[in-house]
């Protein structure tokens, strides 16, 4: 994991950089509210992700850091808005005070807008450098962020509360609200370093496969977690009355079918001709993880 | 205004058919959302400006209406976002209840997250085929939208009510929360045309001035403005007990405020070697406004 912790702190202290100079005294109070949700802690699987395929076939990672960080962006947006009163009404994530709880509802909707608004921003200034793989690689995070990507998984998610669904809409939920991004992460570290067209296709696989995984494991973390390790409140999927693979499946059907696809993930990595060690050991970490 | 009128059919129509076949009947509630607030009725102003600009240097302008239109997305998540409880709370928005009242705030809340993201999806679309001019313009468009722009002014009005604030701060609001996304259409426009430097230069200025004189209206109608013509409660602003344009200056100077910035705009015009009747004529109507 050794490679994992390095390309984690790369990404922290690049988002770090990023806000120091920012805003004026005007403006100042809403780069506070982006600054403090997106350095509150997160576990930086998504940038991770990108920056290790982008690291199988090229070297310098830290000329797409900045994409990596619009996708951490992306998501630090989504969990702003998810923890709004109207939404989730959650009082902590990562251990802290949600956003809205310290910057009031107003800013942090605007945090939230301008979160997602600045990753599209980094996106463009990337393309002008680097047009055919940075266009590419941005319409993949972006439409994988949108009203067919995310946007679809929680709005479903928002109109399913209190409501027992089948099992294809749960798929679709959760292959959207956590798969979708998951999934661009990889593809787009793999568009970025101009990885052949049957490693991408791999990827892809890899990528539905494992944001899968990872969403069965947050279904599990929310019934048997510890709400410290987590950072987050547990049994709130109880609580919202919410459909999950938990109380579709069951724990240990649920921990079954996280080991199957982690093993499929392992499966597709052999087909690619490459170093896949360090995807192989995030992947193996993902299944075991606590938060 | 017989061709501003062409224009703004051809951006409702474009509008009308883009969302037509979207969604799936898991998503489509999304869909629903935005097309109830992007079809409630507006001007157009913004599409309409790049329009015009763009059709003063290339004939056919139906090449950029997906831009046009995706800037009127960025506009109308503004609107849905500046319109909910822990915002504005209105009720009323163009003569028809506000997105939330309507849909809930939670999808509210998403269907403006999903318009700026359409909208990012379709500027990499178009980008992807017109590389060079399509991500510069996307760029002052993104940018004006984000926290250095459109949300900026946002976030000085939200943290000022029941304050008041010296007047460069007031400019600094206005100059972004309106007139940054303005400028960015009228500039957009020039960009995707190719229009020489020295253009874009004028139309940079003439944008700043123009959205100023359209915010100096805004704050006029705000105080003397029919509900009924505006679709939207007046005396908001009084309500929240906001610092504007009017409260400064008085409606007389405001007046003034407004010719002498649209004169200006008129001035600017006339150094561009090209046929600026249309933007003249939407120029002047601007001024005379009653919604």
């Amino acid at each position: 994991m050794e490679n994992i912790k390095i390309l984690k702190k790369e990404v922290d202290s690049w988002i770090e950089n990023y806000f120091l100079d920012k805003g004026c005294k005007y403006n100042k109070r809403i780069y506070e509210a982006m600054e403090y949700s997106i350095k509150a802690g997160g576990k930086r699987i998504r940038p991770i992700l990108l920056l290790i395929v982008y690291s199988m076939y090229k070297k310098d990672y830290s000329k797409v850091l900045n994409m990596a960080a619009s996708i951490e962006m992306i998501h630090t947006y989504s969990l702003i808005h998810d923890d709004l009163p109207a939404m989730d009404n959650d009082d902590l994530r990562r251990g802290k005070p949600t956003n809205h709880k310290v910057f009031g509802e107003a800013i942090g909707i605007l945090a939230g807008d301008a979160l997602l608004n600045e990753a599209m921003n980094i996106m463009f200034d990337y393309s002008v450098k680097n047009k055919q793989l940075g266009i590419e690689a941005s319409m993949e995070i972006s439409k994988a962020a949108g009203a067919e990507g995310m946007i679809a998984g929680q709005v479903v998610d928002i109109l399913s509360e209190n409501k027992s669904i089948p099992i294809e809409k749960l798929n679709y939920m959760h292959e959207n609200k956590t798969g979708a991004l998951i999934k661009a992460s990889i593809k787009a570290g793999a568009i970025l370093s101009n990885a052949p067209k049957e490693d991408i296709n791999n990827f892809e696989k890899f990528g539905k496969k494992l944001g899968m995984a990872f969403q069965i494991r947050d279904d599990i973390l929310d019934v048997v977690g510890n709400s410290k390790t987590l950072g987050k409140n547990v049994k709130s999927d109880e609580e919202n009355h919410k459909t999950t693979f938990v109380t579709v499946y069951g724990l240990d059907k649920c921990n079954e079918m996280c080991e199957k696809l982690t093993k499929e993930c392992l499966d597709i990595l052999s087909n690619i001709g490459k170093n896949t060690g360090d995807l192989e050991k995030l992947t193996l970490f993902l299944l075991k993880r606590e938060f």
